[in-house]
């Protein structure tokens, strides 16, 4: 198991994944060492904020020499918790649903599917990703036999929290939520959401204001 | 076109989408007139800020009374540019660009795809959403001769750079990032990001700090 780490923030938590991509490009390149100062131009973080996000988790690199880009991109990962697998259900298995099961990035990095389940009778008993698709009713059941570590849920909005409460109650660590509501779980589950419509409309929200402004 | 407003900070136009959803679910149950308190149960916003957040488009709600809710709804729409339309297309149709064409939340708000584009000859020439899938290599030559207003990237990172820079030269407007990468284009065109191994990786930090918690 991993190292537990005192209070960090938000914001520092977020900028690990960062961190992890730029150091996978990194090796990926056979760059085997780099300093805190070019580590900021490539990410734009400053240098200051580097360092002081890394020493929140502990003491990396050196004075003079900068990183070992392996060393840090290992301890990155078991950081993020990337060296453990996180037993995984889907919820949902329309479009989205479907397109997180294929997703390279997740199946790779230790989040095993293990449980797929939709309402629709078509595709219930059908198999997909080499598992049988089961009835949105079976879920209660399966919680109980089965730990989950992370449930997503892609269904419609209007199943979606009904889904997070069964979760809930089931005992699932972690929730990744694709559905366009703020689900209301207990406090001892994290939620993660991808708010694709939120995304999208924040993108229309910057466009509108620049159509306005090149009409002036 | 829309109006045009001062500078505003991003975390306000990121809450701009949350009103949206929480007002239309409003709508879908008939209620007509809440209070600023009312919202802020809902939302988990403080109704000051809420005061405030509105405040910078206008002036919305009257003392004693709340807010109208379908006057506010129909606001928020225009302020966030979803009274208009926006010509987008869509560069790499794998699993997730095929998801993203198919959701309706995006088609139905006046996002209106007009091209598909993949470099897999196997799909060059096929039909999907009505529209013949393009071959990347006739990109530049399309954005020459169309307007396009937000264009999709879901290829793998490898590529996205380079469409980016394409999409960039050929005049799009924004840029909607499913690729795991920090897109550097010019600064006149919006990026919005869509980094779902950032978010999932989130989550597991989350998971494995709490199963630590757990072993205490």
């Amino acid at each position: 198991m991993g190292k537990q780490y005192g209070k960090i923030s938000m914001a520092v938590i977020r900028r690990l994944p960062k961190y992890h991509r730029y150091l996978r490009d990194l090796l990926d390149k056979d760059v085997n060492r780099i300093s805190s100062k070019e580590l900021s131009i490539l990410t734009g973080f400053t240098a200051s904020q580097i360092r002081q996000d890394l020493n929140c988790f502990g003491e990396f690199g050196q004075q003079g020499y900068g990183y070992n880009v392996e060393e840090l991109f290992h301890e990155i990962r078991k950081i993020i918790g990337l060296t453990k697998t996180y037993n995984t259900i889907i919820v949902g298995y329309g479009n989205m649903g479907r397109a997180i099961s294929k997703y390279t990035n997740f199946t790779k990095s230790g989040f095993t599917l293990r449980g797929i389940f939709d309402n629709d009778p078509a595709m219930i008993g059908k198999e997909a990703e080499n598992i049988t698709i089961q009835s949105v009713d079976e879920l209660e059941a399966y919680l109980k036999n089965n730990k989950v570590d992370i449930a997503i849920i892609s269904t419609p909005r209007d199943y979606a929290q009904e889904i997070a409460t069964k979760l809930s109650n089931g005992g699932v660590s972690g929730i990744w939520n694709f559905a366009p509501v703020d689900l209301k779980v207990s406090s001892d589950i994290s939620v993660e959401n991808v708010h694709l419509s939120d995304s999208l409309y924040t993108l229309s929200y910057l466009l509108s204001q620049k159509d306005d402004k090149t009409e002036k």
